[in-house]
């Protein structure tokens, strides 16, 4: 049986990026560029004024009086050059006119519309220099960069409306067994709603991909086989459930008489022991458990950071701290267990709780938490010891305005 | 002049939430609901097997044989009871029969078809009762909760297609400058790029509201009135430039003249101090300055919350952190100034590292860094002190593999 990372490298290992695609700029919010982007020009591309106020030539100046001999709007070019002694009212962001080198802003001049009295200057003040940000020729964004807001005004900036980004990852999502009924429907004895198949889906659109649902097979190999090929369309096929070992889990069979070669199957944890790793035709193949909690976290440790190497991703691993522990925990068990946990900040540092009971079907021990403690087996820690715990979310770190 | 904290609480008091709209489930995601979800049946709906395996009544159990008389798929109802001594072969999922308390797995049974040998059996075990995660009535997700994947989940199991979340913020985004040409525009002398309306449009979306493009305002009263206007369908309107003290800044006289209330104008920081928030036709309207960064940053400080507050949310500020200077940092100035700095982790701690020249043009300053160090009026702090950083984004505590 693999461990936890062994199945992650293992995994890693045949993900490779997806195609790219030309978006428009905003569209590459939070995508991944497979490009350098160079700078067309220097940015800014003249020396310009950083304020409202009057420019002129620095070593010009003999007394801290200035002729007023112009206004510059900004968009506005001036090419005839200033005397000694003159000065050109200029707005933000207008060129400063040949042979002036400083600006001083409104609020430090008396004026007397003809002329002005300089009540404080520094030479070469308040002008933003053409190239000072950045020089026409520079890889202001590397290949493999993440496009934050930043990225995208920068962009803008070098006059980029479209670029290359890694194509969204297109996840078909099954959910099988004749126990599953959809949303929606008349709940009946002996049946459950299917609920993997939506906290699935939201799992692949906050990773930024984009879910396809098969909607469920039945408990038979030739639906299995069926919807698994539907599901081929896509560019990772995620099934839960019928992946142990009863008489009516198709889910390995289906895949190996498909042509699949499963990589591994079962993984030493708790939750999610049964989970299958397959490519088929080319494509990842994620078998993972049935339990609802057992489905979500196995999709966070396994099929999360698979899509976001796809999608051209670096950081692909949710951060892990370090958390004192409010109450004891105790892992009895030979697996290392992943126990639901409610996270808050103690100072400088975070501070841990379990969310009770731990079922892996009881899909409320996620709702009331935010990490997984990482408990190896057969362990034990007192209240106030430090336990390590994966951060699924991080709303808790943020401020409320009271 | 307002401090950033003035700011804020002026700014949030005006800003009330959103209607509600019916999205369906999977839309909800990363949005907040106005409603108690209350589960309307216990989940699970009846006692059923957490396990592959053998179910009967631990009480009639003489010795560790079992007489196996059915077979009980997943989906499957048996109403008729077992005799002391016999077991029902069910599958995950599948309801116990009437009587029937436990369940042995699989594994851990020696399988004679019509009879099964129990190697190891505890009374209860692998049973997942009726209501153990939910009980009908509970409320499950109450009113105010953001929904992340296991709130996606959960309201599924509920048979939850379609709920009440916060309207996603639409925000106008106007440009101001003579100066100024839209990306895909050839450069001409005096001109320069505008990125503001990207990065802010990107800053939107990130935050989960929906951009509304107004374009560039001409440098005249007429032409910013008739865009202000214009954005007023949306539910904010968000300007840079011409909000300074300049002939040709007249965002702030557009605002009054059509009858906007200004409640503060110039805020006491660095980069951005002129920054203005009115409400007009009971909209808030925010009259940022024109330089990129200080832009952006400003966003950051006074929009963002506002359009998470409207969007319902509770967890609205970028959360702050204590982090190690790498280097001496000054802030020589008379306002607190936000110095842009490339923060990683440092143990369990964070270590932060200016990101340069802080001109407040230079966009640079932002593309190199992931936080805002935050530095009172004149002060000094040696390199290895401590300072607070506001984190812009956590990229940089995930994980690689490698």
């Amino acid at each position: 049986m693999v461990s936890i990372e062994e199945a992650q490298r293992a995994i890693l290992q045949e993900i490779t990026p997806l195609q790219t695609e030309k978006v428009s700029v905003f569209q590459g919010l939070n995508r991944v560029t497979p490009e350098d982007h160079i700078a067309p020009w220097d940015i800014p591309p003249a020396d310009n004024s950083a304020m409202d106020g009057f420019t002129f030539d620095y070593a010009g100046l003999t007394d801290n009086r200035l002729d007023v001999v112009g206004f510059l709007a900004a968009g506005e070019v001036r090419t005839a050059p200033l005397l000694p002694g003159e000065a050109v009212k200029i707005m933000t962001g207008a060129p400063l006119p040949p042979g002036c080198d400083t600006v001083v802003p409104i609020e430090d001049v008396e004026d007397h519309q003809d002329w002005i009295r300089l009540k404080a200057v520094k030479a070469g003040n308040h002008v933003r220099l053409r190239g000072e940000d950045i020089r026409e020729g520079e890889v202001v964004i590397p290949a493999g960069s993440l496009l934050r807001p930043q990225e995208i005004g920068m962009l803008s900036a070098m006059g980029c409306t479209s670029l290359a980004v890694y194509r969204r990852a297109r996840v078909a999502i099954l959910s099988t067994g004749d126990e599953l009924l959809e949303p929606g429907s008349t709940p009946a004895p002996g049946k459950l709603i299917n609920s993997n198949s939506y906290s699935l889906a939201a799992q692949v659109i906050d990773a930024g991909g984009e879910p396809l649902l098969l909607g469920i097979a039945a408990d038979t190999l030739e639906s299995t086989k069926e919807k698994i090929l539907a599901g081929l369309n896509a560019d990772f096929v995620v099934i839960t459930g019928g992946v142990s070992v009863g008489d009516r889990d198709f889910v390995k069979a289906a895949i190996e008489s498909l042509g699949g070669e499963i990589t591994f199957w079962k993984v030493n944890m708790k939750p999610g022991k049964p989970l299958a790793f397959a490519t088929l035709e080319g494509k990842p193949v994620f078998a993972l458990p049935g339990n609802p909690v057992a489905a979500m976290v196995s999709f966070e440790l396994f099929v999360r950071p698979s899509l976001l190497k796809a999608m051209g991703h670096r950081n692909i691993l949710r951060p892990v701290v370090k958390a004192e522990l409010c109450e004891p925990v105790a892992n009895k068990g030979g697996r290392p267990h992943l126990v639901r946990g409610l996270v808050s900040r103690a100072g400088e540092g975070y501070r841990v709780s379990s969310t009770g009971d731990q079922s892996s079907g009881r899909l409320s021990s996620l709702i009331l938490g935010n990490g997984l403690i990482k408990l190896p087996p057969e362990s034990r820690y007192a209240a106030g010891e430090s336990v390590e715990v994966l951060l699924l979310d991080r709303g808790f770190e943020m401020g409320q305005l009271t």
